[in-house]
């Protein structure tokens, strides 16, 4: 049996977003549309060409829809991945596995965001249906998931000798790669450590800029094979590699029963991850880890193997993560916090730009980036690597 | 690109199944562990090997659940698949994929079915939710799937100058079936053709007899590799071919705006499973064809190449989809119209028995098997052969 089916065999060729704003008028649908054509015309690859569709199961909009909005011929590979946020790397490496296998030929990912929908808040209404493991954690008050990682957060501040210092790293290197980013939600917007430390809190020890942004818009991509993508009008960027995890004992959000409640899912997807991979952490040039509260980030850091356990705190330290100084630059777009968030996909949109060298906060030379899905939840990540140009 | 990455890369090696009911007693959660451990238990592989879950975007019960209270270690491959019964061969199918390409080991594919779960019966309520294409056909009766189909039939029956007395076939046969097989809901309950004849109308052309069974209940199937499974205790059962399919143009059960309503999803969906395919329809030895109703069965039978276009009612004539003197045995176990119907499921656990020998309708020497999942929706089908039988 292969140990990596997938290593190189497929790419993106096309990306695409919508506008990012608090409240947009248009529909989910066509939100998703929007991002989709966007990545096929990135892509040069007609509409019709489409038959592999992946989404996240939060979709409103069905893939039947989808398909017929867009003109496609038949369908041919179609999946949903759960878990909101941890679904985003997933659903981009199911498509390579289908193009991989010969299952479809032109696929594309997507997730649409609308905050209005049903889909766009799911833990919304919590007070009306308290199911599973929320059971033992909401009727306490652990409502909102930002209050579900303030208590995490409080264990490996309290665990690790961590300090809300090293999270406004966090949100101030993101938020200065947004500042040069001209389609994020926080450009033109600078943020200070002073702003930082004397924002309210949303929840203790988490201020309102440890928190990802409200966000109406959508991302999308376009993955097809590595023959094929050498001869379409971009720099394939090649998945490397593709991981999912669902850790032993998991629990989304409120894995305060497990054995450790800080090894969180990045270190089993990270497990997989580097066991499929011709490269290790210390050859990630640029990283898009998700961040919907930046005390993800160290946790994912840890993870992931950049550092060791309880030193993804201290990493942020002298601007490690921001792109013109860091040793490993991160969220080049803004991320969750400063660019959008729409469950995390536009990290992956960032990805590939980096690799094509069209970032806002290129980093020089940018051959590998790692792409991570949420953590706290059953999640999923991607090494993605730079393709050779093809002839056009 | 392979043409077919999949091909006998994979096996079944392990089947299980609950009983089946009008109304059981355990939870959907419940239901769906029972049968996963059967397979398990049927395959000899613990718990704790498993690290793939492929389930219908149907299920209540989530990914976390199952790995939890299985028992798991890490899990590292997951996903959904939507459309109700047309999933059942595609969360098969996802399962081969990502076993073969090295994503996981031992993964499980399953649906649980409880009726009064939210998600047994997807379209009650439908008087207060008419959303997408749905608009154009509810406010004027089609409330309920068999509204939907029995439209469908009747456009059928008029182009082909088809019959009742042909859909007769198809009832009485599964119905044979399920009279030799005990873990049918309608064993010991015989059918005659005046009984089907002066059964009351569900939706005029389709009777009581045209329908599938209300049932409770879950399936489940074990996937590794064609390597491993030869280890195994049982004669693996390989997955030869697997496609999926979303028709342009198509709509969920009332394809009747696209440019021909009786081309169904099958035809899309058997182009691919054919040209992946070492053999064609002429040497399929038995088939399990999706039987929400009875007039899918003809459509599939001409959709999947058994017969011309407008010959697949004539095609049940002189017994022949019966298991001991059809050229193509159909439904062995008695199919969703006479053993249960959980989504489709119960046809691949029964389109694996037959290729391992332990069919209480056995048809001879079978070493090929299709099964297909739902006509009408976006679909899937798989194609099943013979493995060698291992060591043990």
């Amino acid at each position: 049996m292969p140990t990596s089916g997938i290593k190189d065999a497929t790419a993106i060729v096309g990306v695409g977003q919508t506008a990012f704003a608090k409240a947009l008028p248009q529909s989910e649908k066509r939100l998703a549309l929007e991002a989709i054509l966007a990545a096929l015309d990135d892509a040069g690859i007609h509409p019709s060409e489409v038959d592999g569709l992946a989404s996240y199961t939060l979709e409103t909009t069905e893939e039947i829809e989808i398909a017929r909005n867009l003109g496609t011929d038949d369908i041919t590979f179609f999946g949903q991945v759960g878990y909101g946020g941890g679904a985003g790397c997933a659903v981009v490496g199911h498509a390579a596995m289908a193009v991989a296998t010969g299952q479809c030929t032109v696929a594309v990912a997507w997730r649409s965001r609308k905050r209005g929908a049903a889909s766009a808040r799911p833990w919304a209404g919590v007070s009306s249906r308290v199911r599973g493991n929320q059971q033992w954690s909401r009727p306490w008050g652990l409502l909102r998931p930002v209050d579900e990682i303030a208590m995490l957060t409080r264990r490996y501040l309290h665990t690790y000798g961590a300090t809300r210092d090293q999270l406004a790293n966090v949100a101030l290197a993101f938020r200065k790669h947004a500042n040069r980013n001209p389609g994020a939600m926080m450009h033109g917007k600078p943020l200070s450590r002073d702003e930082y430390l004397a924002a309210r809190w949303i929840s203790e020890p988490l201020c309102l800029f440890d928190n990802c942004l409200e966000s109406d818009g959508a991302g999308a991509v376009v993955i097809t094979s590595a023959e094929r993508a050498r001869d379409t009008r971009n720099v394939p960027v090649l998945v490397h590699g593709f991981a999912q995890s669902i850790p032993r004992q998991h629990q989304t959000m409120t894995n305060y029963f497990c054995d450790d409640p800080l090894l969180g899912p990045s270190w089993a997807c990270a497990e997989l991850l580097w066991r499929q991979a011709d490269f290790g952490p210390a050859e990630v040039d640029v990283a898009q880890l998700y961040d919907a509260f930046s005390p993800l980030v160290p946790l994912s850091l840890e993870g992931y193997g950049f550092c060791g356990r309880g030193e993804g705190a201290a990493f942020t330290e002298d601007g490690n993560l921001e792109w013109d100084r860091g040793s490993l630059p991160t969220n080049t777009s803004g991320g969750g916090m400063s660019e959008a968030y729409v469950h995390g996909f536009n990290l992956i949109v960032e990805g590939a730009r980096q690799l094509r060298g069209e970032s806002h906060c290129q980093v020089e030379g940018a051959e590998t980036c790692l792409v991570t899905s949420g953590e706290g939840v059953p999640t999923s990540a991607l090494l993605l690597r730079r393709g050779e140009a093809g002839d056009r």
